[in-house]
């Protein structure tokens, strides 16, 4: 049995398509940020990070998107989410969901959390970082559009955990001043992907906790 | 045959070292950032990132430091740098190695970079930036020592890619301002890792080559 911490509106959603996806039995547990929940000393003992998400599993705590991933794919296996027995093609997927977490998601996250990596009280570099969001952000979804997405999934002819952690991050165009459309196969692929019944009873879910 | 793109004092450290462990065949070629080689049309035809490391391997092209990594173990199995047969415990190291990509090489690439995340001509943001970078490094590197860390190996007994991965980013303490000595488990590692043969061999390498 599974325990799923997550948040919604987070990179958590990714991880979420992904159990609903295989048809996990899993509980999920929805961490409070608005009063601070993911800093509470109870959870700190299941990710001492202080962020989600983290997956409790028989055999101990997961947390990072990348690991619980491909954690999923091999422990359901007969889903098929991942080409497990390539290690070329798994390596592509693991290169595409690296970029994700290092430079996609991070400077998303500029836009709203800049006290990460400033002074908390100087706003003014915390505003600059704010301000240049919508372009870092779109440069990488440039770079995906032009030079990694292979269609019509991510890695082309196979659905794979990379398709739901880009739809997760592509959520989040609007908010960072992003017009998606500049992007149409990332958009075309966001629009599928919201028509998947799995990713449907995710967010559902998200939304229903809310 | 594999070729390898890097550049001395970066990230490519961490794959260098796990190609001279494994003994692997591979071709060295150094991408010089003083011409600012990483964007010359021709690097960009290899990583279109423009960011180094780069593996061009007999399959395809690979970027991202934990997928270069995972990619090496299971190609070169018999080295057993990964518990390839472990799902959970290849799932703690690509945890671990998510993190270092994800927050701790990000922490230190405000110090140098941030331009990446501000207008570049914004010098007071960038200043910022560089200012805080010993203190989020430093965080760093205190919840490694303090949650992560098994000891005497990032992952316990067995010597992993973590290590290698965790022992290039400890290169860049001092220059980052963080005190090592204060995460001794980390300190005590980069001692051991440091008399390691593959490990001297692809620093010296490095070194020859600039």
């Amino acid at each position: 049995m599974l325990t799923f911490y997550y948040t919604p509106d987070t990179i958590a959603l990714a991880t979420h398509i992904a159990l609903e996806t295989v048809g996990a039995e899993y509980r999920a547990v929805r961490v409070d940020f608005s009063i601070n929940g993911q800093r509470s000393a109870a959870y700190l003992k299941i990710n001492p990070k202080g962020r989600v998400p983290a997956l409790v599993t028989d055999h101990g705590i997961l947390t990072e998107t990348p690991a619980m991933l491909l954690y999923i794919c091999q422990s359901f296996p007969e889903a098929n989410l991942a080409p497990l027995n390539d290690a070329f093609a798994q390596a592509q997927i693991n290169s595409f969901n690296s970029y994700l977490c290092s430079t996609v998601h991070v400077a998303h996250a500029h836009r709203m959390r800049g006290y990460r990596w400033v002074d908390a009280s100087n706003s003014n570099a915390i505003a600059a970082m704010q301000s240049h969001a919508p372009r870092s952000v779109g440069e990488c979804f440039a770079l995906m559009e032009c030079e990694m997405f292979k269609g019509p999934w991510v890695m082309g002819v196979q659905y794979t955990i990379s398709d739901m952690y880009l739809f997760t991050l592509a959520q989040w165009c609007e908010a960072d001043g992003v017009d998606i459309s500049q992007y149409p196969k990332i958009a075309q692929h966001r629009k599928v992907m919201s028509g998947i019944a799995a990713v449907k009873r995710a967010i559902s879910a998200e939304s229903a906790a809310m």
